[in-house]
């Protein structure tokens, strides 16, 4: 049962369109349940997809499972079971030693920009690479 | 993706026990999601374990996939995720070249039999065992 600790940052939207980048993985998700207790997300990651389940967040870490699936089952559940779905691309940071990741949202949430970096422990330090403003407070439907 | 056409009946507790009948399987499940519209089925059935993902009713027909996951994975889903997990003994019973499944709850519902039918189509008709009784109307966190 591995856990997940992880920091999320809100980037500045001009800074970050003069960053020099990766391509970035296209991504779209939507959740099956979206109860803080278990979320259950199907997420298309470019040609793959993934079934995650998370319980309750304890702190800033959370448990979490996560199962490959075909693309089409993917598909097929975003498009017949889940009415709101969201698109992405997501680009990794490096900074510092660090890897971040900055998801750069389409649709409904055009032009909003997280950034998101996963630790080891709930006390490790780390540094802010420039345009990462305030901190961004997690949405589960997102 | 398949559809899921089934029936379910109650079952008599007094002729289910005069039955001479194979060993079945032991059920513990529970759900991640029970929203109708998406539910989301953990299921250990013997040594192994699932993931199930059911679509919305349409008429007695409904949209499922169903993927295999560690036996270990479901045990900590189960205990940790759901709080109200089912646990039952399920029976397939031969009848006139149809093969019934019976589930024997045990825990909170210790009694209840119910009988479910799959078929080919909503139309199909189909010959009822003695001792099945009324129609069962389906729960959805069973």
């Amino acid at each position: 049962m591995p856990k997940e600790i992880e920091r999320k940052f809100l980037v500045d939207k001009t800074l970050w369109q003069q960053l020099e980048k990766p391509q970035g993985t296209y991504l779209r998700q939507g959740y099956l349940s979206t109860d803080p207790a278990r979320t259950v997300r199907v997420r298309i990651a470019g040609e793959r997809a993934y079934l995650t389940i998370k319980g309750k967040t304890t702190g800033i870490s959370r448990s979490e499972w996560e199962y490959p699936i075909p693309l089409a089952d993917a598909r097929a559940l975003l498009d017949e079971l889940i009415p709101a779905s969201i698109e992405k691309r997501r680009y990794v940071i490096e900074f510092e030693g660090r890897h971040w990741e900055v998801d750069a949202f389409e649709g409904a949430n055009q032009g909003l920009l997280v950034a998101e970096l996963e630790l080891q422990s709930e006390e490790e330090a780390f540094a802010l690479p420039p345009g990462w403003t305030g901190r961004y407070q997690r949405m589960p439907a997102m």
